[in-house]
């Protein structure tokens, strides 16, 4: 992260994000609905289901919200895309942590987020957010991540291996360090140390992201998030017609054991959220629908 | 806790305790193997498997291990039995939290931890365990509690009550105070802030338990066990023929994500077994075979 001097730069792009992250939700969900009519099975096509929240504050105030929308289809098991907009003041604990809050606790936050657990084991699950925080200070985050089943199958490396490429040629419009640095960075977040294990085959995550000009980050920012949306639906409709057995349905109840036990114990997102009073079901709307402990 | 003048006595009881949780161990997994010879069912009666581990140490010495017991039946869906008795020292993150390991940081442990989760969404699940731990000082902690999958319906109260009753007794014969101290902690730890929800319907929950007698200590200890071993049975036995729908089966496995919640964001056992190195799959034994978040 460098430091930003031009915080109000990220104040005038809040409309603009606000819609941004709203808008890419809108053609997220079109393009997945899509792929469930395109699915060849006999089951009904899924469709989204929106709910709104908003975001109760102590004191009585408005504090923004958002809204969760969760698809149950036949391609994808449990896929939610939750858009927010929140605003107000950071609790005395929080502010030291967060860049810009120590001198005024007032914080405006915007943001996506996705997660999709499929039906078929051959057909990786994938996380992705992106967001921008103004606070005293301004900056995007975010990040997307591929978590097959296997990690040493052709079919999964290939995928990785798109996933990957993707990202990097979203990353080298911007900076050629981006695509390594943010790798790198994936690589050490989601990693399970009481398993030894990483999550899955990676991708990016940048957090603090402020180079000092606030419309190139933001052009990045979205960059990213085209990226993802180009390269998961070409890996999902590649594999979702694929013959799957039990035995590979079994493992990946399995593995998405894994996956709990990373955003329970070790994703800080979701225990920030949690310990301070987020929406419940909008942070836990990333755990998987079936899971199995053998 | 008071504090305890005489470790030693700790010490000359650790050949005791280690032979009584393995002994309890054993009559546990007879008593539960003989529930599913009694089930009326056609499936096949689940058995107990069992797998010793022992616990490495950085400096390749010996610091003991213990044994896995495991049994997926048919009234029981997984039953999880460890008892463990290891030694070493303290790594000194650690030293300055456990009592009478700052002045010098060897220790011995030994005891009992049972996770059962149950076929029948009519059954409770139960947690139980004891251990006896010396330092400079010694004590023993330990407890029980029981997480019926509705807290709200007469059979579940009548099992809460009844499982409470045994602990009271139990608590009764040693001190007075005991039940009501124990029963309130069991409550302030089973708890999911996150959720604003209690884990289940309680039991008793102590630690740092040394009243200055370790021997009337120990027979405290051998009486909680004693009393989770008649009451559970009891309780199983009698609800495990009872026929229930596939919308108490689904339920059960919504009401597992809690138990998984709470386990890996809050149980301060679990978390300081896997950020200490402990042996993962001992560890997670007590994670559900089949979970929902939907």
């Amino acid at each position: 992260m460098t430091e930003n001097p031009h915080p109000v730069a990220h104040e005038a792009l809040e409309p603009a994000a606000k819609a941004w992250f709203e808008r890419l939700r809108d053609r997220i969900c079109t393009e997945f609905e899509a792929i469930e009519d395109a699915w060849a099975g006999a089951r009904p096509a899924g469709r989204f289901e929106r709910s709104a929240w908003s975001r109760p504050t102590d004191d009585g105030q408005e504090g923004g919200g958002g809204v969760m929308s969760v698809m149950k289809g036949r391609v994808f098991e449990k896929v939610g895309v939750n858009v927010s907009t929140v605003w107000g003041e950071f609790s005395p604990d929080f502010r030291g942590q967060i860049p810009g809050a120590a001198e005024d606790p007032r914080f405006w936050a915007s943001g996506i987020s996705l997660v999709a657990h499929m039906q078929s084991p051959l057909v990786p699950a994938a996380h992705f957010n992106t967001r921008m925080l103004v606070t005293t200070k301004g900056w995007f985050g975010g990040g997307g991540d591929l978590t097959p089943m296997r990690l040493d199958t052709e079919q999964a490396k290939e995928d990785a291996a798109d996933f990957h490429a993707a990202f990097r040629a979203a990353c080298d419009r911007h900076d050629p360090a981006y695509y390594e640095t943010f790798k790198a960075w994936c690589d050490r977040y989601f990693y399970l140390p009481h398993r030894q294990e990483p999550r899955g085959a990676g991708g990016i995550f940048f957090d603090q992201h402020a180079t000092g000009n606030a419309e190139a980050d933001f052009a990045f920012a979205r960059d990213v998030g085209e990226a993802f949306l180009d390269v998961y639906t070409r890996i999902i409709r590649r594999r979702m017609n694929q013959v799957w057995s039990a035995a590979e349905r079994e493992h990946q109840l399995v593995r998405r054991g894994r996956y709990v036990e990373f955003n329970l114990i070790h994703d800080r997102g979701t225990l920030f959220g949690l310990k301070t009073g987020g929406n419940v079901e909008a942070i836990l709307m990333s755990l998987p629908p079936e899971v199995r402990w053998p």
